[in-house]
Order: structure tokens, then C-alpha cells, then sequence
């Protein structure tokens, strides 16, 4: 075997002990970087092929030329580590990628791109800039992620990704706009592929997440923890190669919807696609129609012993005819944490290997390679390198996942559950791409150097994580964090968490008015905290709300998870919140039992009471009468009735009519309390009413307050 | 003469020594006003007659019969004077009459009227109640207006007002309906009129409102403040009677618009009148077509000696015709402080007299009588008494007005510069009506039993006070609120009045930095607190704001005149506020220059500052760049820009890509304070900042809560 196995530099540790040797380090990395991703660029040979876009749903490659610099100038200045743009029109232009995420958005706008040449004098200045500010800058060891050098490292692996991802995009280019040389060295290794077989994985507990200890460089979806116990299943020995696939596609795979996703048939339709998109039909030397596949730099006949490349779309069909063909069943694709279970039989990570143990880190080949070429593990292959692997895992934050702040964007708009987790890099993934805890994650119909293996298992569901999606919802945010998040912020300085002043009086006048402790209702309790309190001195609690949007976040914490919320911080800049019951020093309350209702019309089965407590039931209610008049059969004997509401009646929640005050009645000005009176008094005795008061965040700056009125009412 | 000169009872005092006394004397009062309601019912002699709407602008008598009832029931209950109903369908139905305030309002709404003896009976134990609270009530003396003994007077002079009232609405019932008896005697002089003068009446300072420590009850709208210095002018000595009138209607007046207001052709166009509306047309025993006049109980020809009785429309046509047909001009209807001018040539007033000098409080007839019959004062006659007269004058809150919290929609709704003032009492004016300071005002289209008297003046403009209705706008009474009104409130107990803390950082950086202060620009100034507060301490002070509704208040207040505006309490309920400089203790600012001016395109002239101060303008500007770009030219050397802002940006107020901050620029997050220093650093060097706190009251239990930043800047 020709291997060159090259290894680049190593990414840099954070700890060290020589601040100099560390300044040398970043300084030798950031200048490696600069000069792969220049290498990969200097492959084009006619400045034409920059302003191309093979793929209509990408800019063309100028973009990319210019994106890796502009990205270190823009996150500078963001960061208040340099005060002056180089180049503002560039740093502008440059700086934002057509959304990678969506296929079917085109994006006409007209831009006026730079020149080569323009492109290549700024990297020149950037590169002096950031050399100088490498030479100059305070470091202190370990290398923090609110320091400049994280920034630098950011910057380093973000040029890396888009060596990778500028490669795919000139392997999409005509052959005539490239010219190879000995750096980049297509493999020339092609054959008939082995028959793959399934080979058995021990099941094991499966960790997820970067330690914060660890010391390379990770982005912010790496970090946090999170565990699967795995049971036995089997793998795929080899990625599935051109050979194995290519029976699909000869069995009209392409042509039929059963075996595609609803997803997978609108990108069908959408594409016409009948091949893998690196595959072409061409009529050969012989005069026959052959397969051929490009490579970044050349055309070759099928090469049956490599990887097939494919989207996850292609990959899930490509399974699911399996299935339905050999009659087997349970062939998918592997989920995060089956790919991690195999990751484990590999020792070690990028910066500890003496020698690459796959085609990966540009060591080999800058092509793929046989799939039988590299043995890893226990009897498999290419567990990394080759190409990435496709997962059945959409992508999410662990628990305890944070944004870094100079790049709150990285992530969390893939934590949609649209993009799947693409896992073990290509041959030209590099630095933190290569290393074991990386996450990165496409659109299911996005192209990489990607393929797939595939997996046979009975495990119901599939081991992945449950997902846990940011919350949006922008009332729902706020009461999330009137909840549970308030606690972190340091203003305004109200004296006490609003549900926590709920619960105390509510706990208060059961003491005072010697109230059973059995069974309480908690109707309105939104997110839950007053239940979660509540649930602490009463044997059973019920929690209702109007809607499921917020019960289901208090099912989720009494379930052990965390929540995670976004928070206008100014305008459309968002916060990213993530809360946990033991946050707030909760337990989880067994005896809650959360479900939806509605007030106005509450099943019988919400009775037999001692406490009621009605949570701004009254204003948020689409008749507040219906709920108020029958009440009193809820309760049992000398039950409390605890109302909680500011009375804030509104026409977009409820009719005029319905409203218990706010209105002129047969003349009169009549108040919510005043309704409310009216109603509860054949039935009930007012023992005390309280002011209490509520702020609830709007954004960093603006709040809303009020003081609610909380009456405490005694069955008669 | 045949003057009966039966005096009713006179209103009680509000002082006195003997509580037992005074109880005596409040019941006396509530049944006598009882027993002339019910008298004045006594005269229908056929029930039917209840169900009819002669005037379809207005309830059928029936209401009327139970209303001044349930009026004591629901005052009473709003209270708390009392916790139960009576009868609760009727106190619903006959709570609230037709609005009687616009007469192309047609109310078709479905009632079930009770029988007239369910009213019987339903008065007859209201009548108990009231008698069992007054003889069993807590009573102190004076009688405050918080008491329960000032709701029963309230009761009573409601009552007589619908004595009057219900009156009209019998005179337009067939009289078939009606039997005369001898308690309602009708005057039976008639004759020719004398023929009319204008007489001079002595100019003199006029001053309104009833004092707090005046000795009976009143109505909100007659206490307070004012005063209006009057030129000498002359009144006709007459009420304009019938037989001047007819000169109009003959001159085909009610056919030429040239004579009416818009206002009065529309009126004439929906009505069609020809004549006034007491009038007929008639064929009489000599065949010939002849004009009669309905009263009370009677309809008799014309009676030309009697005073015209006709709405403001009407009577304001005659004036216009009486100038255009004479040339004389200036003839026009008197003001409410021309017509209390003539008031103060008789002395005393209606609980002093002894005998009653006019056709007033059915001391003499149950109609009009000759205009030429009671002499009053300095020769002129019916200054009081006879009908009401019609004036100039919309009716208005004196300064230091204040609502009845147990009736609030008694004047307010009529402070809108449609309701037209009436004064002197008719025949059957009682009471409060009867008495020097009532004021009561209708519709300009409206009938009572009404005509008018003409004044001759050369006074321009109008001796009336300046209007100053109640401001509505919820922004615009929010700003006035936390401007000037908060200091009221108890909640939420911040620190500072807002407009305080920013002048008192601009004071502040003023001194630090030794900043001349010669001139100040307060841009954003809003309602003006900030500009008072700086005007004590700069020569000349400009206060610009982009709308002239915020600006207009500024200059009232400098003008040395209160403000009125109302605020939610609760939904649809509202609190009524008035405030002046002198409440926060600043001086007028004479210095101080409002205008209007859009911060985004100011004019040239606004240039030369010290200082200039930006309150909200960067989030409430449609393009704030406009302004930040040529901010330093409008400065002097060393000038210091001091903005706030919350940085809250809108869409509704701005399009996005004028967004200062909020944003992704670049696909990078940048705040407002961002945006605004990038677009200020080149002229400015930020000195520093401060955090401010601001609330902002919504309604009783609401408030918005805010922490704008304050940043100092001063030119390079």
C-alpha cells in the first residue's frame, strides 16, 4: 500500500505550561489551516470557476474564499477584541452562508462578489492581523472559552469545516476547472467490494458528551452530559459500498415511494434524482452504458469497493427496501448512540494517535478509499474516516448545553429535529472534525463525503436521547422563566419568586384554618412550580392547565428532564435557557399528576378536594362563570377555594359578556372582584384577601408587573 | 294675580347641630320628592300610556316610573351601603335610560317592561328602605360626600331631575293619556308680547363653581375653580317669547341653512321640523290655519307673550337670522358667564328665599308663563325661572374638578364639547336644579322645556372658559400619568419619578463636565416633565416632540392650566385625573419652546445645544440614523449628546432595516447600544452610562416595567 499517512499538526491543548510554547502552538495550527484551505483552493485553475454555483442552493466558492477570514474579523469585533473592520464590504458580504439547511429555498439575491485577487490581498491582512494578534495577545492557561484564543481555535476550526465543506462544492465543479497535484492524491485502489455481513456489538452504557475538563477545543453542542444503556445489536462489518447500493438502485429503488420517507419522496420529486449525486451513467470505452463516480478531482468508473455516497434520504430507502427485500426486518441506519457504542472499541482520539487509524485527517487519500482498506475494532471497518455515516439521530443539545456566546448560531437552530447527526468524518475531516466528541449535523437531504453502514437491532425505541427542543412559544418562555429561570437573573430585585408566594399562602391558610392535607387541585398551574412545592405537604396533586403547551413542560420536569426556553434578550436576539427542578431545589412529586383541562368545563372526576387553588383561571378562561358557579361541588366540607388573578379581562380571551368585571353593569362600574363576590357568596365565606406581586420578563430591559390579588374563600 | 307661591321644601343643609333633626329633614325631603314623582305619574290616566315611545330617542315612561327607584337600589348596592337586591330584573332593566345624548342614535332593543303596578308595589318598598336607612344610618354632620346620607340626597335630586325630564316626555303623549289636576295648574295669561330690548348689564369678574364648604349638595360638575373677567354687554331683557319667534319661522328660517350650523342641518334633515317642536299647525274655529301650543296638559293657541321653547340649533338659527335681518350683529346666545353675570343681580338663592322670585319650583304654575310677568334684578326679567335658557357654553369640569366615585359617568360623558350648558331653571325646576351653581347640559339638539335670551357683545373670543376635556389617548394619559400623576399612587413604590432621574443625570454630567448651560434640547420631550425640571436650570430650553397630541399638554401646562385625563382602573372602568404644575412643584418655564418635530428630519434651526437630550427617540423614530448621523453638527463645542433608550425596537414603529440594534448584522447579533455607538463613536466619546428605572402604569393592578440606559457622550 502507497500510504502517505501525513499526519497534520495536532489541534492544540488548552492546558500547558509554557505560555509561549502554547502562542507558538496556536500560531502553527491557525497558519496550517490557512494554508490546507488556500492549498484546496489553489486546485482551481481559472478564476471563472469562483463565481460558479454547481449547486444553485449554495454561493459559489468566492464566498467561502472570503468566509473564513471575514468569519475571524466579525467574531473579533464581537467579542470587542479588535475595535476596525479591514474590510467592511467584504466582512459583509462574505459573512453570511445561504442557509444550508433547507433545499427547497432558493436564494436569488444579487451580490456583487469580490475578486480573486481582492480575496487574496484580505486573507493576506487578516492572516498579519491574526499572527500579530497571537504574538501579542494575554494568554493564561487553560485556555478559556471567553478568551481570545478560544476565538482563534473557533476561527481554526471553522476554516477546517469549510475545507471540507468547500471540497464538496468543487467536486460539483467541472473537471476542466480543477487541476490535481501530489497534496491531493485521488486513491487508486477500485475493485469488487466484499459481501458485508452483519457483526455483533456488545451493548454497554453509552456516555454522551465532551467534559468540560477535556482539553481541546469543542463546540457548544459537544458539551454536557447525557447516558444510554444499549442492549446487543449487530452492524454492518463495512460502509455500504457503491457495490451494495447500486442493487438498489437497479431494483428501481429511486422510482419507488414505498421505501422513501414523505420527506425523501418531496425531495424526489423536487430533485428527479435516480442515483447517488456523485454517480453518473455514461456510455464507456466499450460502447456500453457504465456507472461512474467523481471524486474531487477526476471521473472513474464505479469504484464498487468504495463507500456509496448518499444523503440521509437515500440512506434510510436504501434500508428500508433492504428490509422489505431479504425479508429481515430491523435494518436501519445506527443512532448517535450505536455509532458511539462502536466509536468505543477504538482507543484513543486524534491528538493521541501515533498514526491515524482510518482515511481520515487528509492522512491518505483525498478520495475515499475500500471500504475493506481499513480494519478498526472488533472485526469492522472504517468505524471514522472513509466518508461519514449517517445516523437515525436528529440533532440536540446534551443536558447542561450552552451557547457559546460570540456564537449562539452554531447550533441551536439545528435543534429542530430536522437535521441528523452525521458521524466517524471523511478523509478530509480534520482538527476537532476528527475527534471522537464532534457533532455535526446536516439537513436530511444534504450532501457530504457521506455514506452510511447500517445496523440490526430489537431495540424499541430507538436508543436515542429524547429530544429537547428549545421552546419558543413566547408566552410559554416567559413562564418557563418566571418559574424556574428568574433565579439567575439579578433584576428587577422583587422579594420572592411569584409561584413561591402563591404556594405560601396557599400552604398558610391551610395551616390557619386547620385544612386536611389529602388532595389538592392546582388548576391553572401553567409550568408547574406551585404544584412541584404544593406537592411537598399534600398526598396528591393535581395539576391542570388549559393547554397541553405548558403542562407538558411540568410532565417533563417531574420526569427528571430539563427544559430548555429561548428569552428575547433585545429584538430578535434571543437567550438560551436550559432549567431543572433541582434549579430551584424541587423534587420531582410523584403525587403530581399533571394533566390538560379546561376550567370551563372540567371533567367530575377533579373533586373531593380540600384545597382548590385557581391560578389566573378567571381572566384567561373563555367563560369564568362556568367554572365559578360549580365549584363549591368540587370541594369537601369547609374546603378552600384559594383565587389567584389580576382580573385583566380580555377580548381576545373572552367575550365582553363573560367578563366577571372590567364593565359597567345595568350602569354600574362593576370590578373583577366584585363578580367574582357575586358568584362565590351563596357558597362561600371571604376569609382574607393579599396583594401579591409578579414581574414577568419581557427582555433584558422591559418587565411586566403587577400585582395580582389572591382571596382565600371557605366553603360554607 | 293668581300666584299660588306654594313653596316646596327646601334641599336640606348639609350642616347642622340635632342629628335627629337632620335625619327628620332627609326623610321629609326623600318623601316629598317621592310624592311629587308619583303626583306627576298620577296625571296618566291610562296605563297604555306608559308602553308608548312618543319620542322614540327615549325610553317609554314605564322606565322612567322605576328608574329614580332602582337608581337609590344600585347606588346603594355600589356602596356597600347595602348587600341585597330587591327585585333584580328590575333594577337591571330600569337601570339605564336611552342615551339621551345623540338623536341619531335608535335604539330598537327588545324590552319586557313590568306592569305599572309591579313599579307600585317594587316603589313602595323602596320607599320602606330608604326610610328604615335614614332613620337607622350612621350620622355625622356636615354630611360628607362619602356618606350614606349624601347618596340619599343623591336619590332625591336625581328624582326631581326626572320630574322634570319625565315631564317633556308626557308632554308629547296624546293628551287623551292625560287628566289635569288641580297640583299641576297650567297658566292661562296670555296675550300679545311686550316687544323686546337689549338692556346693559355691568361687566365684573366672574367667578365659577361651588365652594367645597358651600352648605347643600351638589353635583361633581359644580365644584371647583374658575374665573372670566367680563367687558360690559347687553342682554335682552326678555326670554325671546313666541310672538318674536314667529318672525323667524314666517321668514321661512327653518328652510334656510344659511342660518343653522352644520349640525343644525343635519338636524333639520332628519327631522324635518318647521317650527319648534311644542308647536302645531292647526285649523282653528275660524277656519282658518292657526299655531297652538302643547303644554304639560293642555294645547292652546299660541300663547305669543309665553317664552319660545326650542333646542340650541334652533335658537343659535334665530340669532343668525336676527343679525343677517337687522344688521346688527354680534346678537348671539349668552355664555354660562353672561348668564351668571345676570345671576348675581338677585341675591341669595333657592334654600334663602323666602318667597321664589320667577315661574320656578311649581311654586306658581305646572307651565310657562307671560316673559313679561316676573321682573328680576336690574330690569331685566326671567333671569331664573319660566324655561331654561339655552347658551354659548359646552359644559366642562372647573379646575379641580372631581368624579362622584359612586356616579363617574354622571358629567364625564358629557365633557366632550357636545352638550351645551342650560341655566335658570324651568317651571318645574326643584331642587338642585333650581339653585344658582347646578349646571346641567344636553345635546344641542335636545329638548326641555327650553328657549333662550340673547346677548349683544363685542367680547372676542366668547367669554367662555377654555375647554379642557378629558384627554383619552391611552398613550398619551400614560405618559401624563407617570409624568405628573404617579405621585398618587403607592405602587409600585419606585424610587424616583422617572422625568426626575433623567433630568438629574443631565444636571449632573452637566456639572461634571462644565458644560454651559445656555441651551438645551429635549427631544422626545412627551408631555414635558423633563423640560420643566431642566428649564429652572438653562437659559433657553426647546422641547420638541414628533406628535403635536404629547406636545399640546406641554404648552397647557406652561400656560398655568391643569390637565384631565383618565387611566384603565379596571377593563372598561376608568379613573379620572387633573393635574397641574404646581402638583409636582415646578414653575411655569417660561424659557422653555415646545414644537413639534420629527427627530428623523429636524429643521436646521434646532442647532447651537450645550446639550442635547434624546428621550426614546432612537426606538420611536421611523429611521434613527437620520438624526444620530448630523447629531454633532446641531451641538456646540464640547457638547454632550445624552441619550435613553430601552432600545426597544418595533416593527409597528419602524421598518427592521432601520433598526439601530436587535438584529443580526452580518450574522452577527448587534444590540441597540451597538448600533448606536458604531453610528457615534466617530464624533462622540461616550463618557458614560446609567441604568435608569421607569414604570409605566396600565391599570390598577398593571405597570410596564423598564430599565433604559442612559448614555453620556460628548463631541470630539
Amino acid at each position: 500500500m502507497n500510504l502517505r499517512n501525513k499526519n497534520l499538526i495536532k489541534p492544540p491543548c488548552l492546558n500547558g505550561k509554557s505560555i509561549e510554547h502554547k502562542r507558538q502552538e496556536l500560531k502553527d495550527y491557525f497558519l496550517q489551516t490557512w494554508a490546507q484551505y488556500e492549498s484546496l483552493f489553489s486546485l482551481i485553475n481559472d478564476s471563472k470557476a469562483y463565481y460558479l454555483r454547481p449547486e444553485p442552493l449554495r454561493h459559489p466558492l468566492i464566498f467561502y474564499f472570503g468566509h473564513t477570514a471575514t468569519f475571524y474579523i466579525n467574531k473579533l469585533r464581537l467579542g470587542k477584541f479588535i475595535d476596525q473592520r479591514l474590510n467592511g464590504k467584504l466582512e459583509a458580504i462574505c459573512a453570511v452562508g445561504v442557509d444550508e439547511m433547507s433545499w427547497d429555498d432558493l436564494n436569488s439575491e444579487h451580490y456583487d462578489w469580490p475578486s480573486v485577487n481582492e480575496v487574496i490581498e484580505y486573507r493576506q491582512q487578516v492572516s498579519v492581523l491574526i499572527e500579530k494578534l497571537i504574538d501579542t495577545m494575554e494568554l493564561t492557561l487553560p485556555i478559556k472559552q471567553n478568551s481570545l484564543a478560544w476565538v482563534i481555535l473557533m476561527g481554526c476550526e471553522h476554516e477546517r469545516i469549510h475545507i471540507e465543506t468547500s471540497s464538496v462544492i468543487m467536486r460539483m465543479l467541472p473537471l476542466s476547472y480543477l487541476t490535481a497535484n501530489e497534496n491531493w492524491p485521488t486513491c487508486d485502489e477500485t475493485g469488487v467490494a466484499p459481501e458485508n455481513e452483519l457483526v455483533k456489538v456488545d451493548g454497554q452504557k453509552v456516555v454522551f458528551g465532551k467534559p468540560e475538563s477535556d482539553d481541546t477545543f469543542g463546540w457548544d453542542n459537544e458539551y454536557g452530559y447525557d447516558s444510554i444503556t444499549l442492549n446487543n445489536f449487530e452492524t454492518s462489518k463495512y460502509l455500504v459500498s457503491n457495490q451494495e447500493y447500486i442493487a438498489f438502485v437497479k431494483a428501481n429503488g429511486y422510482q419507488q415511494t414505498q421505501y422513501w420517507t414523505n420527506e425523501g419522496q418531496q425531495w424526489l420529486a423536487f430533485t428527479h434524482a435516480t442515483m447517488p449525486r456523485f454517480w453518473c451513467e455514461k456510455v464507456n470505452d466499450s460502447g456500453n452504458k457504465a456507472y461512474y463516480q467523481r471524486n474531487l478531482l477526476n471521473e472513474i468508473p464505479l469504484p464498487l469497493n468504495w463507500p456509496v455516497e448518499v444523503n440521509y434520504l437515500e440512506a434510510k430507502a436504501f434500508c428500508n427496501w433492504k428490509n422489505k427485500t431479504y425479508r429481515e426486518g430491523n435494518i436501519r441506519l445506527p443512532t448517535e448512540s450505536e455509532w458511539l457504542c462502536m466509536r468505543n472499541q477504538l482507543e484513543g482520539d486524534l491528538i493521541d494517535w501515533q498514526s491515524v487509524p482510518g482515511n481520515i485527517d487528509l492522512a491518505f487519500y483525498a478520495s475515499s478509499c475500500p471500504v475493506d482498506k481499513f480494519s478498526q475494532g472488533n472485526d469492522l471497518f472504517d468505524i471514522v474516516g472513509n466518508v461519514w455515516q449517517w445516523t437515525e439521530s436528529s440533532i440536540d443539545g446534551f443536558q447542561g448545553f450552552e451557547v457559546h456566546p460570540l456564537y449562539d448560531d452554531f447550533s441551536t437552530p439545528t435543534f429542530d429535529g430536522k437535521h441528523n447527526l452525521i458521524k466517524g468524518g471523511s478523509w478530509i475531516s480534520t482538527g476537532n472534525e476528527a475527534m471522537k466528541h464532534s457533532r455535526y449535523a446536516f439537513r436530511r437531504h444534504f450532501f457530504q463525503h457521506a455514506g452510511f453502514r447500517y445496523v440490526k437491532s430489537d431495540h424499541q425505541p430507538l436508543p436515542n436521547l429524547a429530544s429537547n427542543h428549545y421552546e419558543t412559544n413566547v408566552d410559554i418562555c416567559r413562564q418557563l422563566h418566571a418559574h424556574y429561570g428568574e433565579i439567575r437573573s439579578n433584576k428587577p430585585p422583587t422579594a420572592k419568586n411569584y409561584s413561591q408566594q402563591i404556594a405560601e399562602q396557599v400552604l398558610a391558610s391551610a395551616e390557619k384554618y386547620q385544612i386536611s392535607k389529602q388532595k389538592c387541585l392546582d388548576l391553572g398551574c401553567s409550568v408547574g412550580r406551585v404544584s412541584f412545592i404544593l406537592a411537598q405537604y399534600f398526598s396528591q396533586l393535581d395539576g391542570v392547565d388549559f393547554s397541553a403547551g405548558y403542562i407538558r413542560h411540568g410532565v417533563n420536569l417531574q420526569q427528571g428532564n430539563s427544559i430548555r426556553y429561548t428569552l428575547e434578550n433585545e429584538g430578535d436576539i434571543v437567550d438560551f435557557h436550559e432549567v431543572k427542578l433541582t434549579d430551584v431545589d424541587l423534587p420531582r412529586g410523584d403525587n403530581i399528576h399533571f394533566s390538560q383541562g379546561d376550567a370551563s368545563n372540567l371533567k367530575s372526576i377533579f373533586s373531593g378536594y380540600d384545597i382548590i387553588l385557581a391560578q389566573h383561571v378567571l381572566e384567561q378562561s373563555y367563560d369564568p362563570r362556568l367554572f365559578l358557579k360549580k365549584v363549591h361541588q368540587r370541594l369537601n366540607a369547609n374546603g378552600l377555594l384559594i383565587v389567584v388573578s389580576n382580573y385583566h379581562f380580555d377580548e381576545q380571551q373572552a367575550n365582553k359578556s363573560t367578563w366577571l368585571g372590567g364593565i359597567k353593569v345595568n350602569g354600574e362600574n362593576v370590578t373583577g372582584f366584585d363578580g367574582l363576590s357575586a358568584i362565590l357568596t351563596p357558597h362561600f365565606t371571604l376569609l382574607e384577601q393579599h396583594q401579591l406581586t409578579r414581574t414577568l420578563k419581557i427582555n433584558q430591559r422591559n418587565f411586566e408587573l403587577s400585582f395580582p390579588h389572591l382571596t382565600v374563600w371557605q366553603l360554607k
